[in-house]
């Protein structure tokens, strides 16, 4: 909990009182690894912080499994296209990882934004961030190379190229395994 | 300035006190038929919101215009992908037809955000439909066939079709002004 409270204090200032509303409006959730946090064709009705672990965002493509997205630990997770709506969603969320989580629901996140002074200004913040990193996604998407994107998902993820396996990665990048390893190797000096 | 105070209205309740901080933030603009809201290459500084008249969105590529947006009377203009992290923009805004605007700086946005008490859930708001119609957007440009896709224009935009020339439309939807014509033919009973 103390993490979740630390990484909203990075947008908004809060008072005790306005703690101790977070804490009663979030609950833990654990994920095993494979366990999902949002199924396709399900609605989304949490909104997640993970305090430990990795999720996987991906969509089913003609029977085939695409990854669009990553998030870890520190990051906050949600499907906002089917959470915002609440609307059944097209992307599937998925733990690579034992994960350990605060989830808020829908409800409790309106309730969020009404008794905690700086909440309209966290969730601005918020979904402004989420506009700006999908807008670049799918620019990325279409126009890079896939040396670039490898590149760039390098940068954005650090540390992951350790946690995932190879394919996710690819995918990701949107190419196969055996292209990748060209990149890969190309890269290395 | 009447309109916009009601739109702002449509998501927030407004003070006599907080109408007269909206008025002096907001200025008139007009822009002649064919001026710029936004160039490519130049910074987004303004939030717009038209009272009259019609903008188009477009990029450059490869030399050619592509249309990728449209507003009116009635709707809030910007390119937040250049707004919100005050960079040069890849999108250009025009005006097709003399167009009558009120328009908000990004420093004095900010001003709104503290002085008007529901200014952050107008923002937030705002953002998230901003968020949402992009995604629908995205999703629509790479998975919906011509036909469809000039149906959802219809649907979004039931009065533009009469004032726009049909190579905006034809670009809007993705295909040649040809094809268009026989889209169109095929649609009419």
């Amino acid at each position: 909990m103390e993490t979740l409270i630390n990484a909203i204090r990075q947008y908004i200032p809060l008072t005790p009182e306005e703690i101790q509303i977070i804490e009663r409006l979030f609950q833990s959730r654990r994920l095993m690894e494979g366990a999902h946090f949002l199924e396709e064709g399900k609605v989304c009705r949490y909104l997640g912080f993970i305090e430990k672990g990795l999720i996987r965002y991906y969509i089913s493509d003609e029977g085939q499994e695409k990854t669009i997205y990553f998030n870890q630990e520190g990051d906050f997770i949600c499907n906002y296209q089917s959470f915002l709506p609440q609307k059944p969603s097209v992307v599937a969320m998925q733990a690579l990882e034992d994960t350990e989580l605060q989830v808020i629901s829908y409800e409790d996140l309106q309730i969020f934004y009404r008794q905690v002074s700086g909440g309209e200004r966290f969730g601005r913040l918020g979904i402004e961030q989420v506009f700006l990193s999908s807008s670049e996604q799918v620019r990325s998407l279409y126009s890079d190379p896939p040396a670039v994107r490898y590149q760039h998902f390098l940068d954005s993820y650090p540390k992951l190229v350790q946690r995932l396996q190879q394919y996710y990665i690819a995918s990701y990048v949107g190419i196969k395994p055996q292209s990748l390893s060209r990149i890969r190797k190309r890269l290395t000096p």
